[in-house]
């Protein structure tokens, strides 16, 4: 381990494949499957969902570009790498993820208002409420069936962990909408533990399943793969952490999203709680600032506030904290180094993000 | 078989049980389970969902009789015993296929902007779309979920079953909703063999899956669960029959939806495409009457041309004639005939129900 390194630069990883070029390797394995599988819907939910995966226009002219970055399915791909399976069995499983992913985004669009994604419209926008619902739909049952069809070893337990991640999705989605309504202090207020069990169902379960589910399917041992998810769950929560501080201060010509916008809907995020931890007097402030259809001072006085008080720093910090932790998860077991190598420095990826 | 039966009356049943004490009978067996289910999600969309399945009103207190029949669990339980399985092996399958049916009407309400459903607000109208969606997508995860723990033989195949009917499901919905702004007459007018590729899957699907699921987690020989398969697919072409019906001339007060909604909406229904299979002339003056925002007297006059065409005898003959076919499914295959009876008894109610 190299003692010069940064605090947000790869550790150990002098030698070793690139992020960018381990994604594009996943992407190589994963993107034909996934073409296939969508490719494989009735033609009006498969065009939101070739738009919302950066494949082609609202109007379905191809384009290229406007997917994510492919984390999850490289997760699944390296994870499987790592118990000393062939990437292949992870296939499937990336697949299922990458469906599982695109459809929460469709969803929790709709439910947020949303309306841009990616520097596109989001999928509501674009197409309409009902169509959007029902392509999120479709990609939800195209998961399940890519992974009961993948059979193997660990098909039923696959299948299994996958629908009991779908729950914690959901219930994180409604705690995280919920918390939007509480106040940012008093007896109703949202304490940094609820933030905590909100964000790693919300978004820690599916990059924990994203990295276990390959290693599950494949039959690998529980020691592994229980280090492998709870490695996932932490970098959940580091990328939300991160997501948390771009939501308050990311700029909106990268991000593609309003400023501000999570304070502005009350949004409950690391940044502000940690904030209002480590300064209590913050909390009713931010009530006084934010309650009522607060202007856009009022909320840029919100996030000075915070940052003055070291929430930005917090969350910031947290979130390195959840990498390193991510990082001893996976070197107390014994999974292969070169792809936990891999892992980790995809790991970067999540802090050094700005969309 | 009773020759003097009249032709929507049960066959062959003077001493079996009726279609009521069957349905109470399944009830009695899968509730608990449901309810034990839908009781760990979270309160939120719990809620959504015990308002959906009649047990509370939007506001939380505690209510009956606003829910389904039951039918579809109903299938479930009488095609395990039908296999020779025990019925308890039936619970997973009928509580997964109820929690899919009322993912399913929720998702599709906000689809159809239906506001009313079984003589109460929809979830989306008492609720909001966000959160009757989140609350969809919840049931759908528990349906999985709940199914992937049943284990048994039969396990692997049964969630695969359901996969696959779930994406049978949306591609229905997508083509229902597509054939909406088709018109009635000329190259771009919807066929009878669309509609029916169409109805199979948005409703045959659920029903045959509902049918043949308890039977296919059991593990029972291909030879009996296809039978029960193409049964429950005959029943849900038979179901969407009489719901297009009702769809035009059911009573409003019975229903608790508009009347002639479906007319107004240009939703492609069998009485309609029947009528004007059998008068050709019939398409263009629909065309006409219904094409730009139609008033009621317009609509009106297309549901007297429409009956007149004898659209209504078309689709309630179809009705029939799918029933039989589907019994004869069932007597052609060695299953137990007690149970068989009371599958012919419940599939009568289909036929005979007003909402």
């Amino acid at each position: 381990m190299s003692t010069q390194a940064a605090p947000l630069t790869p550790i150990s990883l002098k030698d070793g494949p690139s992020a960018d070029a381990t994604l594009a390797r996943c992407r190589e394995l994963v993107e034909p499957a996934l073409r296939k599988a969508v490719q494989g819907l009735h033609p009006g939910p498969g065009r939101i969902a070739s738009h919302a995966f950066g494949w082609c226009d609202a109007d379905g002219t191809p384009s290229s570009g406007g997917g994510g970055k492919g984390v999850r399915p490289a997760l699944a791909v390296l994870g499987t790498e790592a118990v000393g399976a062939n990437a292949d069995v992870a296939v499937p499983a990336a697949v299922a993820i990458e469906l599982i992913h695109t459809f929460s985004l469709m969803h929790d669009d709709i439910m947020d208002g949303d309306e841009r994604r990616r520097h596109r419209d989001s999928a509501w926008k674009a197409f309409g409420t009902g169509p959007a619902v029902l392509a999120g739909d479709a990609l939800f049952a195209l998961a399940v069936r890519t992974l009961a069809e993948a059979g193997g070893t660990g098909g039923g337990a696959a299948v299994h962990q996958l629908a009991v991640m779908m729950g914690e999705l959901v219930h994180g989605q409604a705690d995280d909408v919920l918390f939007e309504s509480r106040p940012w202090s008093g007896p109703g207020s949202v304490s940094p533990a609820e933030y905590r069990a909100m964000a790693v169902r919300k978004t820690g379960a599916l990059l924990g399943c994203a990295t276990a589910l390959g290693p599950v399917l494949a039959g690998a041992p529980p020691l592994l793969t229980d280090a492998l998810a709870r490695a996932g769950r932490e970098w959940g929560l580091a990328f939300q952490a991160v997501d948390d501080v771009l939501g308050i201060w990311g700029d909106p010509a990268v991000t593609g999203k309003p400023v501000h916008s999570d304070l502005r809907r009350g949004k409950k995020t690391l940044p502000v709680l940690g904030a209002i931890a480590m300064d209590p007097s913050l909390g009713p402030r931010l009530d006084r600032l934010l309650t009522v259809n607060p202007d856009e001072a009022a909320v840029r006085r919100a996030a000075d506030l915070v940052e003055e008080a070291g929430g930005r720093a917090y969350a910031l910090r947290d979130a390195r904290t959840r990498v390193a932790t991510a990082r001893d998860h996976l070197r107390a077991v014994p999974l292969a180094g070169r792809h936990v190598d891999e892992l980790v420095a995809l790991s970067q990826l999540l802090l050094d993000r700005r969309v």
